[in-house]
């Protein structure tokens, strides 16, 4: 059995980090952490959880010792924290996946710019947490930077045509909606029930923090400067997200080669659902599980294409995602305690 | 490995077997049929299953054949069907779990009463499908008519006090709220969104075909003839049912002693999660989940006890009961396959 | 030109008020107050607002000089707040319709009993605010204490049959359900959307304080000791109110008489819609609108009758209720600015 | 007072025009049809409006007296059916609103390409119908085609930037969100509440019927040809749409005179309102009403504009449109009946 802890369990990532642990069958929960909530049981937070988890939540001040006493360490803390989680742990055996922005960033002048936030731990051996792509390096990496939530929709969706020069890198635009648990659990005024229910809005046009990242991942895949246009919208739903990918096909290209390059990339892996052209992913097809279907329309009038990719964004995008990229880590078996069933209706 | 087969397989209440079923160590899926849709793939009519479970649909036209190839048969058709399909499957050792009502009443009368259909197989060896209540008879019962949704929440909210005869039979009223998955994937006006969004409403007030199942159930623990208000209504989600029991204390009854009926009746039930006296259980907390969770308050001024009860109406109020008596019934663990963590939020 | 004023303009009932307001021709607005956001255009708070209300929002301190500058005030505070100003107001002309609970009780020992505070006015020149009822009232004096959204339709739906004593008293259960704006704009986590979406769940049974606001009014109608068992539910949905009411037949008691009852009450109401028996109101169908759609049901077997009442919890349960009041109070016709078509779907 | 007559009453476009209708003081309501269910009251089918419009509906059998009885009809039928309507209403003094697509098109060739119908009345004298670019010749053309939903918000939103030449107009791209009323009463598994509710998903991408509409609208505002990619998403909610719209900024082109292009066009419109530049319009601030509320942002990394365009998909995108359009051509005031506050939360 392996030993995981998780940093900040009590947003909704890592109470849905906490569902998955429990039916992984070679995982064994050594710490909870919460400073808001220290000493108070998990399931008093989440009654969903009640007589499935009813650890108590530790503080995280003692991260020392509760690195000392895990393999793993899951962090689910806002960004900024976990970088200085992972510098105090540094020295320690244990392996870190961060669901965080702190360790997703080659370039932590990247970083830097778009967070506000000086980067403490420049030298970390990381990797960017996105399995399907950066598989290889996951495997032995001390600290993995999980994907964030829309970038995983986005780079998923993307990545086939970007690495195979079939799209214009120059005419990306990505149109993307969240349900309201991407939000958090912290309260405020736009996330008030009455306010959120039968309304649909745009929010951060053109600054939104996961477009530096869905434009990393598109260069190390494409090899040249890439920047897009990405905007999120916020879904009155709980999750689910769904990005809807734009590009010029670059001349000669045909819908064969399309079809051909999603197939080639994602033929074989277990997560990723290839609808084909012309289908529509919905986000309750993924709900609950680990999958990221995609679906793919050409457009001949404009010379466009048009992709489709749906996740759970606690899941895909977040919780499932760490397990994943877990096992990964761990040698065991990629679908591990993801091997579910989507919820549906 | 056992054979399971499913009759009936593209309603929700059988689209979330094949999820459940999907996930059973110990159960492998012979036929899966549907009448309006043999020959397509089960995953066409149910995206959420590409990839997971691509079976045929076949027709019920050969049930016999599908009887000599199961050893379990799952029907999940409307009442009236199921008993045709028992019928036929009378001689053989298949045994039957049906998910309609055509089976769960011991008096074939109140059926006939209730929803105005000859009953053709009165005498079939069968039993009510409640398994917290009937666990001992379904064991070994030829048929199992499989508990419905309101009734499974009703039902095992006043079980304990009518068993101990706590409370009086007179005064019960139940008033449920139910998700909209519960009146099925059929068409019509009222289930059309705009129509049911930000929408809240009763039907079927003092006639809804639950009611007689209610009471039989509250007659066979209480021992009383027992005549009920039951009135559902329709709750704009997709998923939950919560049911708000209201009835009279009898003379000389406290707090405590409501409080160790409740112990006493469930405290080593797996599926019943005891929130205890003064507590709130909500349909999310058990989303996705077997469990049926229960809190209770007294009303001093009005000598009343207040139950809740709820639960996910297509996993213990269809599927996941359906489940938990297969695995009863083959000799299973009862909660393999049904041991999930509620998917929240 | 009658002048108003709007004492907490902020919460939902306030800004609904000011919607109303805005469509009543002989009202013109004074003054709008908020303590927490004194300075600000109401329409930065509410943007639907922009261009049709952007007046400044003043502080209450000035409360006194408010009411010489008003014929009307209307207060949306919290409890406990109105009879403060109203103290301030007594020896002004300015009339006062309050949306809170402070002058719903004739006997101020009620209030003291379940709001847990001191009533520092009692002896207010004042009226309970329910239309149909108190109407003759309502005209003449100094403080209308507008009725609560659940008991509004609680009441409205129970009057006929109580005063005309065709039920038992001591039977009465009034099981409601409200859509969210009913809870407020403060933040708090279970109307966090996440947390609220697709959920269904009590609150406060056996002790929500519109319990005693029922059984005045139902004493005053019956003239006898009433106790009830009110329970509150939460709806997923904006807005709406449908309480479902139950209560034992006195003997002898037939249909038609149920149906009489109903007619010589409401038959020339206008804000009241009488669908009849066995008809279903729908919260959607009175949205955005004064009217409380009403329908009964009777079971013979448990000779109970159920009625059905269904307001816009924000307008005929407040903002709406409180224009009519004023109507009333201010000698114009009943229905000027209230009489609008509900908003479907 | 005016007559005025709706020839497919039934359907939520009209149904919302009953509603408007109802509160205009200068027309007057002469003949409601529908073929389906003629001989109903329109209150039988849409209990919201029992007691406020308890009309009889016909058959438009009779659409000749219909238009000799009428001085405008508004005609909300499927595409298709209009023209027919139309054809026979062509030598008699009515006027026609039609709130299909048959008569949106100055070059039928479109219409017939996209809609795979011939049509059959080409020479109708007739006016696309968006106020507030061709409100000049709405004053006197025989025929309105009323302008479509997602198509009024999409060209309001870029027919500034287009009209001053300040975007490329090979570079748009309207991606657009509507609420489910959008689709219709009509019944399909699609708008089922299970399947919708909690979801997200895009449909008819490349190829929905309103890109040509959106394209006639550009070319003449911008005197070139306009190829676009327009791509619809269903929100679950009732009502409302939101598009985000993008474009590359042409040369030297900075934000003040996109900003003064709005200004400009629409400083003086009372249906739209400006939020202005980095401003987030949501569909709840102009839920119920004829509003259009506009705001802009600039990228500057990428060089482009995307623009958020938020109006109610049933009024400014449809029914209030329409009255709109009539209080034009019938020399009222333009917003008569239109002046309403929009409903929040």
């Amino acid at each position: 059995m392996v030993k995981v802890s998780v940093i900040g369990a009590t947003g909704y990532a890592g109470a849905e980090l906490l569902s998955i642990l429990h039916r992984h069958p070679q995982a064994t929960l050594a710490h909870i952490t919460s400073e808001s909530h220290t000493g108070k049981k998990i399931s008093e937070l989440y009654p969903h959880l009640r007589g499935l988890c009813d650890m108590t939540l530790e503080s995280l001040s003692d991260i020392v010792n509760i690195g000392k006493d895990s393999d793993f360490i899951f962090i689910a803390l806002p960004h900024g924290h976990a970088m200085d989680a992972g510098l105090k742990l540094d020295a320690l055996p244990v392996r870190i996946i961060d669901l965080g922005a702190d360790y997703r960033f080659a370039d932590t002048a990247v970083y830097e710019e778009w967070y506000k936030v000086p980067h403490i731990h420049k030298d970390a051996d990381r990797v960017y947490g996105l399995a399907e792509i950066y598989r290889a390096q996951i495997r032995d990496a001390k600290i993995i930077g999980n994907a964030g939530c829309f970038t995983t929709a986005s780079i998923l969706a993307l990545a086939p045509l970007v690495k195979h020069h079939l799209i214009d890198a120059g005419s990306i635009i990505v149109d993307a909606a969240s349900g309201v648990s991407g939000a958090g659990r912290g309260l405020k005024l736009g996330n008030h029930f009455p306010e959120l229910y039968d309304n649909f809005k745009a929010y951060n046009v053109a600054h939104h923090r996961h477009t530096p990242e869905i434009e990393q991942a598109l260069e190390d895949l494409g090899g040249e400067k890439t920047v897009i246009n990405f905007t999120p919208h916020l879904v009155p739903m709980s999750r689910g997200i769904l990005a809807t990918c734009y590009a010029k096909l670059n001349e000669n290209v045909g819908a064969d080669m399309i079809d051909a390059a999603f197939q080639k990339m994602y033929g074989s892996e277990k997560f990723i659902r290839l609808l084909g052209r012309d289908a529509y992913p919905e986000t309750k097809f993924v709900r609950g599980s680990n999958y990221c279907d995609l679906g793919w329309h050409i457009d001949d009038r404009t010379r466009r294409v048009i992709i489709l990719s749906a996740i759970d964004n606690l899941v895909k995008g977040a919780a499932g995602q760490a397990v994943q990229n877990f096992n990964i880590a761990a040698g065991f078996h990629e679908s591990v305690a993801l091997d579910v069933v989507p919820i549906y209706p």
